[in-house]
């Protein structure tokens, strides 16, 4: 079964400076598994030209589909369009229907020469559609460029994820325990190595509120379709140690 | 002036499968820069000994200091200490003083071989002290290795942070106004290249239960103290195009 890989590169600042919060790496990566795209990687770099070229060149080489988010703007601090003509080689350029949509948009106020610079970008690409704003994203061999702004980026990564190939969903099942980790964990080891085909993975919560603590063991697989064996089987063991469980 | 730097390395499937929404490294992000600390990456990797160990690596040579979030755990997944010990060719050991902490804190309970598995570090390390669940962290030359619970992570990161060296915070000043960002992006740009000490950040704002839109405009350096002259230049200038502006 081919395997649909991807990598997020997050560009900006903001990020690194604590000031904004990305939310956008795991709204992408919440839709990317459900597509049956596996996402191996999230970088979080500045704005800074270098980076940006060494690292999406890196990521375009490793995986099926790279998503760049930030750096699309009108402002001299949006260089994202730009350093990508260069990674690639390409004329960074007005791009026709991306200039006159932004004309069409701006055509009664003042279509100025930084709202033009939104239609800048590399050679022959193709445009990803901003249903918001209008400023479109764009696809440059296997890089997907989107904005930063959460309520823009969301539906066009939407959008856009209609369009590209996908495989099957990750087949996913949680079981919620009330037993701590450290119980759970010498036969969680055994069935990992019982089961290879699944991942197991463990993550203890602890609410606050109602003191009520335990872990949630997540049991997943991209290629093992029926995962009934080995649910049993760890809900088997809960109860042996005196636990308690359910498919949550 | 000496500029410490600094990469943030989130260790963990959960993060990349969309489960887990990363908090830490925003957390992590704020503290840095009010600490005088650059962050210069984030990079959100598998639980993969193959990639923890090159990243580590990486990191290591690249930044004053690294840290990581995630897999000290007690199960089967949680494979961070025992991929660092191999990073830097240290044996994976019982850690004494870390071992007796758990003991002393499971006194009353099983003291499991997975839970002492939480005890197991990369030889001569230096412990973190975890004031929750008492299962340390550890320091191994530049790196910080710290658990993915936020509740937890956070009250060891904000002890290591008094004990490191830090230099002066940056300086930053935000200027709000209600001007779009295409209005003010070519005078952003004169500023920019004016005062080539500072950086000016510009991030459009939309709320949408307002409808109020606006941009605010971040201008932070690392080493120019009085921002006062930059900043009154840009109140002057949104003003001359009918916006208002507020320092935020």
């Amino acid at each position: 079964m081919k395997i649909f890989s991807a990598g997020i590169l997050v560009i900006g600042d903001e990020i690194l400076s604590g000031r904004t919060h990305d939310t956008n790496s795991n709204f992408i990566a919440k839709n990317l598994i459900q597509s049956g795209i596996q996402l191996n990687e999230i970088k979080v770099i500045h704005d800074l030209e270098d980076e940006i070229i060494k690292c999406v060149l890196e990521f375009s080489k490793k995986y099926t589909y790279v998503f760049t988010t930030g750096g699309i703007g009108p402002t001299h601090d949006d260089i994202t369009s730009e350093s990508i003509s260069k990674a690639f080689n390409r004329t960074y350029e007005y791009h026709t229907e991306a200039y006159n949509i932004l004309q069409k948009y701006y055509a009664n106020s003042d279509f100025n020469e930084s709202r033009k610079k939104m239609a800048k970008m590399p050679s022959n690409v193709e445009l990803i559609h901003n249903p918001i704003t209008f400023a479109p994203g764009f696809k440059i061999e296997n890089v997907f460029v989107l904005p930063g702004v959460p309520e823009i980026m969301e539906k066009m990564f939407l959008e856009l994820l209609k369009k590209i190939k996908k495989g099957p969903p990750k087949n996913i099942i949680t079981i919620k325990t009330d037993l701590y980790e450290s119980v759970i964990a010498s036969f969680l080891s055994e069935m990992q190595i019982k089961f290879k085909e699944c991942s197991i993975g463990s993550y203890p919560f602890f609410n606050f509120a109602t003191q009520k603590a335990g872990v949630n063991i997540v049991i997943s697989s991209w290629t093992k379709t029926k995962l009934d064996e080995i649910v049993l089987e760890i809900q088997n063991r809960i109860k042996l140690k005196g636990g308690k469980s359910s498919i949550v």
